[in-house]
């Protein structure tokens, strides 16, 4: 079940780190596929990030001026990992980034509270750490730092960054126990108000992956609606890596989950698993949403790679008529 | 702790499937109550469903002409079965039905964008799949398909069938693993906007039970509004069966959960365990909903079926009262 | 692990029950810390609860007179206990008290569908009873009362006690297991509509800790909106303890969490554990929620109890300018 990873952009930083985007909001695990065991060994990684204007008011974060997406690149820590993380303004106004799930001190913290942000112009680096389980008492652990987290402004427009994250200054933090599978694909999915990273339909991101591929999705909630992601033919388990550990691990299997502001959860599914190939919709269950455009497409091709039947009509019919109501809701 | 069943209403499709309805939202288990395993292989059955409208402007599904209910009949399924289902539409709306939990090909996606749904007076047969968890790498799996999921029109009104779920075109699917028990009775509780199960209080279902019946529970989330639902004197474990598996299951244990659009959940109680019979109140939790009528009853009989003492007083202030605000909120 | 127990304030009931409250919503457990095991062997015990107005239209619960609060003092029990509360209502209007997560029969029911509430002036006592973890079938359990459960008045302005919740009667209520560590410092967080324990910023709760201390952390929902539970700099497992059982505990590690009416959790972390002490803020994430005040402070105090370098500073700013938005959010 370990895949060879068919990535088609990807960024090493410092050698090693696995920290990678694209402009879809995707993002690829560099490297060839393999466990994660003994790979690291809690190593200090620097990765510089550029805070961007971009076109139609929003604001990105990129790995290299003049890259800036929404969401930004992915970034991913194995626990015991430091990562240092330097950011560059080029804006007009303060922000920051703020992560979820790992270590900092308060000047590292993203908050004015702290003073921790920059000023227009300003470059200033933040430090992240992260650390195993560790043992509590008696059968207990104090949990380790894996999960799949995110980043966000937290300055802009607001204390909390609620101008940044508006814009568009967020992005997936994705942090690996040793040992964990590594997927073939990443995902990124940002229910943001009432778009899809920043986008509604049909304009929102169309994921691709070929039949059978191991696929990982990160999906985050920003702003101030409540959400809830729905994936069609898939499911995960509710858990840490959305795998069962065994018959006896107790996990809700779902496919549909809250997706509320600053929460952020990720699983891996084998893309058509036991439905096969073809355009699957995901999208916010909340009906006012998805009609609205809070909707998008994961296009599993066949396991060669090519386009499957009747996937190529569904991807036009998408583009040309998802907003419409096709029918008056009265009179049965 | 394996009970009797006491169906008073079942209907079996192709001589094994469970698949069943009654009026007021209940479903039973036909059978005799025992544990699952090694009741089914992975078969193929068959189930017809009507679509049709009800007084009110509702629409129904249900398993005979004339018999459509809203909620739709409870339909189950064993980790590895087929369910073919033939939609007959007799509305003058198109209409569909969507699966969550099981597979499916794009053909029984029950979406626009498939062209997957029925016209007006049309046929159509949509065929749901299921497996058992398989193995993924080291010692996690990939998760089954056993759930408490559900299922809902996907096509009226707009392209998420927002008017069809309005109008009550959804309803329960069950997937067990073998050797799951069996409950003696089956409770579906839909909270679709400000309705349960498209009504409001006092119109609500009165589920019943007798004392120490094993009671599932399918609570299913429709609409645009977010919603908690609390049960009155009975808890259970956030997990896939409601129950722990041991003393180090760490499940949360709760008797208030989310329960928001295209979300669902269930779980099994012995009714009326440690807290004795009576007329229990089942609502959401958010105060403006069940205020204005989000509430209904779970009425604990006796052991022998007898009217528990108080039970009808309570129930006779639940028609009168429940909706009248009987103090008013300030001076203290 | 074990850490002694710093308590400031607490109150004995009974000789040995844990019941204790403080002003700015935390509360301590009595005695020297220890593992709870055999601590308690299904003892009845006894508090009287004084429902009392308090300025700015609040009602609070509190041990004596005069010593109401809100959120009332947190009540605890151990698996098997029985708590008697006798409820003195010394305001104008009916209220009540009613718990989640333990057994109560109808008259304790605290709802007025079984005439179970105060009248003005009048005295009245509600039993909840708990019990442990019982053998369902083949190797699954019907889950004890241990969990960090909640009470609240359902009687005072409507039916359901939407103006009590409002104004501020409700508190935590811990069921424990024999065995279960015991915390340094606890906590009770309210959201309730737009504010935190009925105050906004910067009047919400400080709450304060040494470096390394086992704080246990209660968050409630009340009122009518969704909300985000955010702790900045810790991160807790989504599970009954809040940590994991062991290395397959497939447990979510999360830092965020849905916090809607009726729901409570709660999670045990060691202060400024990996991150250091500081002026942590906890929030609701919903943006519109803190930036209008749904935040406060999480002091982590240096070992010795000194105050952090630069921790006065980040208190003087949130009192100071943690309500006003620094940047306008366009124009990048």
């Amino acid at each position: 079940m370990f895949r060879r990873l068919t990535s088609r952009r990807s960024m090493l930083v410092g050698g090693a780190l696995a920290v990678s985007a694209a402009g879809i909001g995707t993002a690829l695990v560099p490297g060839s596929a393999r466990s994660a065991k003994q790979q690291f060994a809690g190593a200090t990684r620097r990765v510089t990030i550029y805070a961007e204007a971009l076109p139609g008011n929003l604001v990105g974060y990129g790995l290299a001026p003049g890259q800036a997406t929404v969401p930004g690149p992915t970034l991913e820590m194995y626990e015991g990992d430091t990562l240092e993380v330097t950011l560059v303004n080029t804006t007009t106004q303060r922000l920051s980034i703020h992560p979820h799930g790992v270590d900092y001190s308060t000047d590292s913290d993203g908050s004015p509270l702290h003073n921790s942000f920059n000023n227009p112009g300003e470059t200033r680096t933040y430090v992240w750490r992260s650390h195993e389980m560790t043992a509590a008492a008696g059968r207990r652990f104090m949990p380790g730092s894996a999960g799949y987290w995110h980043y966000h402004d937290h300055a802009m427009g607001t204390d909390h960054g609620t101008g940044g994250v508006a814009r568009g200054l967020y992005g997936a933090l994705t942090v690996r126990r040793r040992g964990d599978i590594l997927p073939d694909k990443q995902f990124t999915v940002v229910f943001n108000d009432m778009q899809i990273n920043n986008k509604v339909a049909p304009d929102t991101p169309m994921f691709e992956a070929n039949l059978g591929q191991r696929v990982e999705w990160t999906a985050i909630g920003h702003g101030s609606l409540f959400h809830t992601f729905h994936l069609h033919a898939h499911r995960w388990a509710d858990n840490r890596t959305g795998m069962l550990e065994g018959p006896s691990d107790p996990s809700l299997v779902i496919d549909n989950k809250d997706l509320n502001p600053g929460s952020s959860f990720g699983f891996q599914v084998l893309a058509g698993e036991g439905v096969g190939p073809g355009a699957w919709m995901y999208h916010c269950h909340v009906q006012s949403h998805s009609d609205t455009g809070m909707a998008g497409l994961f296009l599993v091709r066949n396991a060669d790679g090519s386009m499957p039947a009747g996937a190529q009509e569904a991807i036009d019919r998408f583009h040309g008529h998802v907003h419409n109501p096709a029918a008056h809701v009265h009179g049965g």
